[in-house]
């Protein structure tokens, strides 16, 4: 096994160099022919996807599971249309997004150049491999796709058009590879091969990603839960927040922006509450809420300690009235991911505090926390949203695949 | 001990909160504070010090390490200046790098925020305490200091006077913390605080470093070693090639930006080399050559594979001919760390070439290696070079110590 995945690293650090100098042009062209075999091949891909689907039936598998597993003509399609937003992003690679000249005549530019390496370990969904592969070719990156056992089959299937296409119009081999082995032990061998991979972005449950954590010497960045807020100040517009809160929570629940928590100022409570969870009611939403909540709209359970820091990701909703802004922010300091918070309000004063004190990736005043995400926010596809600080944060795109360089142009200068 | 770092991480996290939102001018004012304070306090300073050099020779520790652990009156005063030097930077935190309007009239911008809770671990030298201490508090992050055994005393003098005189003038309680105890275990312990903590920056030996990055579940950046070259091209003004490679060398050779070794094209080394390397002995460097160079100037060691992979720090220097700028740039891929490398040539395309295809954080045409520096790249003081390529690449200042969030202006958008 180590053997396995040590020339699976060495081959794509030696590919790295070649694919990071690709022009646009390769690179665009070969993500337009993968999508067109992605969509020629789509029998072979649906065959080889039914071999997990029945593996998945036969092993008990929960219906969740399948569901993400389960590709369709329509994903298949969806998949190759992917590769060609890819292929009409900006090319991020050789952006000289400064240059300033010094004293003694040096002019410094710092220049955009990929990653390297990235080693990308994921669950269930096949169309994370056209995906990231798509992404991290544009990016000049060489990729090692580690998918989850259940969708071994379909992956393998996927990667094999993608690399076959790929190399047939100039990608160099070893720039897409995929673990075709659904050993454990590999993942932590992969994520000691520091001198050889550069990035490991997990994305999975909370179990992946602390093991990633925890045993890699390779920088990570992690798209880890999603625990959002929305806050309903006194000076609301409190038709604008029903409808705000309303979308953030029931739009689409079991994503990582939909919001968890609703926080209500005791002022706008009790005109507030009374609509609003009727409405969450009768879309099919569980209310657990604080005592005061309870004292306004009583037929509901009661909010525990564990419901503020859960991410239910399921029609469920916990409820606090609190008494300002303070409480506010502190609860959400408590108990948030720090992923996407928002504050209705039309006071100025509490719309800037609210930005300013609230540590995270996303805030937002007056818009519902379902914008987090790369194509919403205008940048393009997305990798993945990082819940870290370091490298990027928020929406991932092929900006954030990316490193910078600094390159200097003398004529003879010498340090004094 | 675990309790112990537990109860700082936690007061640094919570004095985070409050260190993030502090004014431009309660930091600038509590560093030229501090900056007077360490000046005043420069005999007890001298004192802390003293024991520890004691401790140090009857330990029989080298005279290098003895050497940078010494504070010394002028050594003391540029601490100050650089305090207030960092007071005189731009503050980062709050600018605004982007905004952009969606056509859902969405308004969506990029702020600079502090990272939140930066531990640094580092070595020898003390006046590290003060530069760490003053750019963490300047980018608005918490710090809790980690420094080597053999300073303690030195270090535990200068945290006093920071804690003590940033606390009289508005600084939060926690906001600069140093570990007092010399117990290893410590550190292995505030590596795995990842709820709490979320940046560590290891300053000091390959060990040093290796045990971070192998024991972390922070996020690292690190400051790894520095194998620097100068590759002399074909068509380089041979006068100007020897002007900088004797500066990369000789001006400052215990230092990462320093040239280890020195590649030089078959067709400049008759001419180039005898006169370049008489220069080098009588500057006191030892030179090891690879075959062809010991043709052109007999009386030098052999260099062995072992040469081409060690950054020396010191009077020595590897010197090999090659062929063509191929295997110049494939001798830097292979050997080089990638920290700061150049060319010397007067052909475009060459120059170009290098720029590209060289993948340091620093790649220069025609001056030394010797510039990679906060300062002299014009970013102000500095808080290490980092040697990855995740977060920040190359000089890191005060830009480098902050992450992003985004913040996002509605009237009332929902996702549809």
């Amino acid at each position: 096994m180590k053997e396995k995945i040590l020339s699976i690293a060495q081959r794509a650090k030696s590919a790295s160099r070649e694919t990071a100098n690709l022009s646009t042009k390769i690179k665009n062209d070969a993500l337009i022919e993968m999508a067109r075999y992605i969509q020629d091949k789509k029998d072979l891909l649906l065959k080889a996807n039914e071999k997990d689907i029945n593996y998945a039936r036969e092993n008990g598998l929960s219906s969740a599971i399948i569901d993400r597993l389960t590709l369709t003509t329509s994903r298949i399609d969806a998949m190759a249309e992917g590769l060609r937003e890819v292929a009409l992003l900006p090319d991020p690679v050789g952006e000289v997004t400064r240059m300033w000249r010094r004293p003694n005549n040096l002019q410094i530019g710092k220049i955009r150049v990929p990653i390297g390496v990235i080693g990308i370990i994921y669950e269930s969904r096949p169309n994370v491999t056209v995906d990231a592969a798509g992404l991290c070719l544009k990016s000049g990156n060489a990729v090692i796709l580690r998918g989850g056992s259940e969708a071994i089959n379909s992956n393998i299937a996927i990667a094999d058009i993608l690399i076959s296409t790929g190399n047939s119009v100039g990608i160099p081999h070893g720039s897409i590879q995929l673990i075709d082995s659904t050993d454990r032990s590999i993942v932590n061998e992969m994520l000691k091969m520091d001198s050889l991979i550069d990035l490991i972005i997990p994305r999975g449950g909370h179990s992946l990603i602390r093991n990633v954590v925890e045993n890699s010497t390779i920088p990570v960045i992690k798209h880890d839960k999603g625990l959002c807020h929305v806050y309903v100040d006194s000076e609301a517009d409190l038709e604008m927040a029903e409808r705000i809160a309303f979308n953030a929570k029931v739009q689409r629940p079991g994503v990582c922006n939909a919001m968890e928590t609703l926080l209500v100022h005791k002022e706008s409570a009790e005109i507030f509450l009374p609509n609003m969870l009727k409405r969450f009611k009768e879309a099919g939403v569980e209310i657990r809420g604080c005592p005061k909540t309870r004292e306004i709209f009583p037929d509901i359970k009661s909010a525990t300690e564990k419901d503020w820091e859960t991410e239910y990701l399921d029609l469920i909703l916990s409820v606090r009235v609190v008494d300002n802004i303070d409480e506010a922010i502190n609860h959400i300091t408590r108990y948030g991911s720090m992923l996407a918070e928002a504050i209705i309000t039309s006071n100025y004063n509490k719309a800037w505090r609210f930005l300013k004190e609230v540590d995270a990736a996303s805030v937002y005043v007056n818009a519902s926390t379902r914008f987090t995400d790369g194509n919403q926010f205008g940048l393009g596809a997305e990798i993945g949203i990082s819940t870290q600080k370091l490298h990027c944060r928020g929406p991932m795109g092929l900006e954030e695949l990316t490193s910078i360089k600094y390159i200097i142009f003398g004529d003879g200068q010498i340090r004094e």
